[in-house]
């Protein structure tokens, strides 16, 4: 069976080297906490306002924007050599675990890189180099949680099995 | 309803400042390699002889010794300051994700922690403020898989219930 990582290598044609290229330098000392901020203003801006794909931007329906900004860029600050601003404030990112609830199907995935790469191509703030390691490390990142998701729904379904036919062995009790 | 880190917090007994002191300073460059890699071998030695709680022993069955060993370390490593030896070889860390085959109960955790407990008394290599340190992390995030790990259940439990009547009202088809 191919790991989370081979999967994600795979589907984003990104391979495990590039997309932490990002652990070559430290790439918050580099370029300041603003152009985070800035970066993930920008793409919460572009997926709160996505009317023209409505089922993308329902997924974060449950959620204020100003808190999805502030999730993204402190865990962004904390995975790319800043201080842990996310783990002081919420603890481990467990990032499969924290998408549970987001169907994080292929689909979702380029939909959301689409939007980042918009934002990054306004950033006046981040060099054309980091660019292009950071948006590797999305594009990995976003397709390791598409296999992350089919992993949870591959449980779900033989769960469903096991627990149906259980119901189905069982008297009605209703 | 709680977050993962307030559950994580009210099981363990220890507040999310305690748990991520282990960010105050470099524990890696503190203790150097050497010292995570005798921590991990000791631990998992333990874990691999432990025959008073063969239900415990049996969780790690389908993992080799030296494997778990490595991740371990060299996700410690990685998490206390130390170069990302884990995500250079596995990707993202995905705590909750990745423990998400074992079962991770209060009991469990305590297991592990116990084991843990033993593996740092005997440690030489690591000063009494990194093991408290550390201990907290180790005892905090413990409680937070357990989070995880039950909140996995619920919705698989709510999806159970989804699924089999759903199942219940279409024609049999065996």
């Amino acid at each position: 069976m191919q790991s989370l990582q081979e999967k994600a290598s795979a589907w984003s044609g990104v391979d495990q080297a590039d997309a932490f290229a990002i652990d070559e330098s430290n790439l918050f000392e580099k370029l300041g906490l603003q152009s985070f901020i800035n970066l993930s203003t920008n793409f919460y801006t572009r997926v709160y306002d996505d009317e023209e794909e409505e089922w993308f931007r329902s997924m974060f329906a449950n959620s204020k924007k100003e808190d999805a900004i502030q999730n993204q860029y402190e865990f962004f600050v904390q995975r790319m050599g800043g201080p842990p601003l996310y783990s002081q404030r919420k603890g481990h990112p467990a990032l499969i675990g924290r998408h549970r609830p987001f169907p994080v199907t292929h689909e979702a995935a380029e939909r959301w890189l689409q939007h980042m790469q918009n934002a990054m191509d306004e950033s006046v703030d981040i060099d054309q180099d980091s660019k292009v390691k950071m948006m590797n490390f999305f594009r990995h990142t976003a397709f390791f949680l598409v296999a992350g998701n089919e992993l949870q729904n591959q449980n779900q379904n033989q769960n469903n099995q096991v627990a149906c036919k259980h119901a189905a062995t069982k008297p009605a009790q209703e």
